[in-house]
């Protein structure tokens, strides 16, 4: 076997799979070096897992809202059972197999850069081999879980993302560390699945902080309801786990400790550039790999190395590291191929408009673009307009009792939206209107003409914009 | 109470309230007659009790799809009362106050023309009352239900949209005559409702023919999968109802007859012309009240007559009549205050790309703009891709056996989407990113930018546009 290739993608996640996919497309070959599984932290760690497990208790809260309906208790072996058939019980050979049908070469391996356009792969044999790129090396080795400096929590042996998700039981009661998307998904599966005890400490004053400031609140009166216990302005201070595997004590600064049976640390992630070799050419070692809007790396010479998905920080989400990936690819085969290089797809632009996010919570709560403060801290002229979505006919229909919220904000100047919050039971798949506005820029005075089909959740479409004045 | 008004409004529908809302803003007077009640066909007869009736049946079906949950039969009874809460116990009291509120003037009675600018009311107490217009007259008054000229059919006193919407009960054995939205859905609700027995008639060779094939295909495919009865190429040829209210006995062609509890006839809807004095403003009394684009109608001196909703035939769907109140409330005052009349939102261009519509069904089937053979035989040069909804995995992790497809129709010339369809589980919410993509005329290579959040059903949109080539 050749070792020498078009390009090397280091990572076989969901954008290194993309980036590989593409630059065959365009005529190169390409071979996709991968340490864990092919598929990534989204296929068994993450996006896939943690869905599987909120779906049923997602749908056990929309029967609660129904007459005439009702569900029984959740049998959590059959949805673990579940979750282990989506995640391909923690197998790749599907994802090999698609990675080698691109066709791309697949090596197992941990790579890491060693001078310019190679890459050494640690093999799990033990030995080593030496890859070289002619055109490009592209890094796509996403992003591990931050554990912050705690006393007694890193040796207490906590859960991330990675074990919550693949948890063979659920424990009976959990500490959740952190109130962002992740500690907000995983403190409602668990509980929903069985948790008697769920307990979040989150150091700010609210639930998923980086959205509108609607959105965390009503989340945090639906995990009330629930009995899920949140504590905002509280951060762990010290950890106690005397047996591993054991009991778990999280002292606060004040009052009781929480006892817990397992903690989940969900504070962030952290671009995955350890032992990445990126200082063998010239970048910082402990750094996201900056990028353009190309995805190639910048202040390296010769223009070889690209970086796509959480590895660049730009955004840590999986559908914008494909949506890089699809770009960085096409760029990559433009440019060995000597053609122009700057057509539109080979541009990561909606990286720069804020990308959207589902969080799978009851209620969901769903984002694109620019929060109201975001988009005036980054000069615009703006205004904001909300509504009440238990006022949308479509949205009663839904439900009793259907609590849910709307927000619109509008760059004042050129009367286009700059992003859209919808918080609210059914609203997951409504989102994807609000990226075509944001993301194609359609002025408001075009919107009106979209017509929501009624009686849906979309009808808070026409609501907005009447409040706006239209 | 003074007898003149700037506006009379014929029709208390929400397309006749949005009328008047608009004009209200506008700064002119306005009076609304209704003869039933205020809210009109689709708040107590039509979009809102059959989506109460089929909510608890599309959940079931979703639940049924998710290992690990499980729901007991639907309590009928409890759903039934959740339709009566929904319909506001068919008490209008709450509609009248909002139309007093905007202000505008209720008046409760049968309206006709008589002759320009003059309105007659026949009030409940046998009296008349007699209305005239400062500067327009705008027609409101909805749609009836058709019924087919099949022997003994309208003597056994069948059901039609209005009678089934608001059954007390649901028959043991019910025969549907015709497969398009009511049909389809009324058979779901009732079939899902405790119905033993549910046959349709389909007079075509499948159901939902104004979509694209595949649309009425997977419908029919779930509707076998429930013991739903669908007979295409069939019609009834003679109807028989002895008693009334009795047992119906509907012949066919060729085979034994059936025998059924009820009879639902579904066959499309007729304006609600008659008795409407069209003739005395020289206008034909039979046929949809034809109207320009900003809603006036063609043919009367002075242009004075205005019509929105079902009566003027463009689209007969309760969010497009809304649409073109809106559009007609503004430029009714625009031209009463003498000024520009042109502005964006005063044209229903939206009605011309093709309405949006949800047949909220399992599975869902959601359509915008032009099938792939309307946007042929209007002369578009046009290419369609399709994907299996399927292989997205967000329609995976909604449920097991997952079915869907959906269809994009792109104008080759122009490089805009002319049509979407989606068919499957998950995809009423998802319509309106197509709807704001087709009426906004998102260049294709701008939608690629508009990242679906994973994992979603909106991948699908990428998946569509990496079919056609993106």
């Amino acid at each position: 076997m050749s070792d020498e290739f078009d390009v090397i993608v280091i990572g076989a996640g969901p954008a290194g799979e993309n980036v590989a996919q593409r630059a065959v497309r365009g005529g190169l070959s390409a071979a996709v070096v991968e340490e864990r599984l092919a598929g990534g932290e989204c296929s068994y760690w993450a996006c896939i897992p943690s869905k599987a497990l909120l779906r049923p208790v997602e749908l056990a809260a929309d029967v609660s809202r129904v007459p005439g309906l009702e569900v029984g208790p959740i049998d959590t072996r059959a949805v673990l059972a579940r979750r282990d058939e989506a995640v391909s019980r923690y197998d790749d050979a599907g994802q090999v197999g698609w990675i080698e049908s691109v066709p791309a070469t697949f090596v197992r391996g941990r790579g890491r850069l060693d001078g310019p356009r190679r890459v050494v792969v640690d093999t799990p044999d033990g030995g080593e081999r030496v890859l070289t790129a002619r055109h490009a090396v592209v890094l796509a080795t996403g992003s591990v879980a931050s554990v912050p400096p705690v006393p007694g929590l890193r040796e207490a042996e906590p859960w991330t993302s990675h074990e919550v998700t693949a948890a063979s039981s659920v424990p009976d009661r959990l500490a959740v560390i952190g109130g962002g998307v992740v500690g907000c998904e995983m403190a409602q599966a668990m509980h929903g699945l069985g948790a008697r005890q769920t307990t979040m400490l989150v150091r700010g004053g609210g639930l998923l902080e980086r959205m509108e400031p609607f959105a965390g609140e009503l989340l945090a009166e639906s995990f009330a309801a629930a009995g899920i216990d949140v504590r905002p302005h509280t951060s762990a201070e010290r950890v106690e786990r005397p047996e591993p595997g054991g009991k778990v004590t999280v002292h606060l600064p004040e009052g009781p400790p929480i006892e817990a049976d397992e903690v989940l640390v969900a504070t962030g992630r952290r671009p995955a550039t350890k032992g990445l070799g990126l200082e063998s050419v010239g970048l910082p070692a402990d750094r996201p790999v900056e990028v353009d809007d190309s995805l190639r790396a910048t202040g390296v010479d010769g223009g070889w190395l690209y970086a796509v998905g959480d590895v660049n920080g730009r955004n840590l989400l999986t559908h914008m590291g494909k949506y890089q990936a699809r770009a960085c690819g096409d760029v990559i085969a433009a440019r060995a191929r000597g053609e122009a290089d700057d057509l539109p797809g080979m541009r990561a632009v909606a990286d720069g408009f804020g990308p959207p996010q589902v969080v799978f919570t009851d209620p969901q709560i769903c984002s694109v673009g620019r929060t109201e403060s975001a988009a005036r801290e980054a000069g615009f002229r703006v205004r904001a307009v909300e509504y009440d979505l238990a006022d949308v006919s479509g949205a009663y229909l839904l439900g009793d009792g259907y609590r849910g919220r709307a927000k619109a904000v509008v760059d004042e100047d050129r009367k286009v939206l700059l992003g859209v919050t919808f918080a609210g039971p059914g609203t997951a798949e409504l989102l994807h209107s609000a990226t075509v506005a944001v993301t194609g820029e359609v002025p408001l005075e075009r919107l009106w003409h979209a017509v929501p089909s009624f009686p849906t959740v979309s009808e808070v479409w026409l609501r907005l914009l009447e409040a706006y004045g239209l």
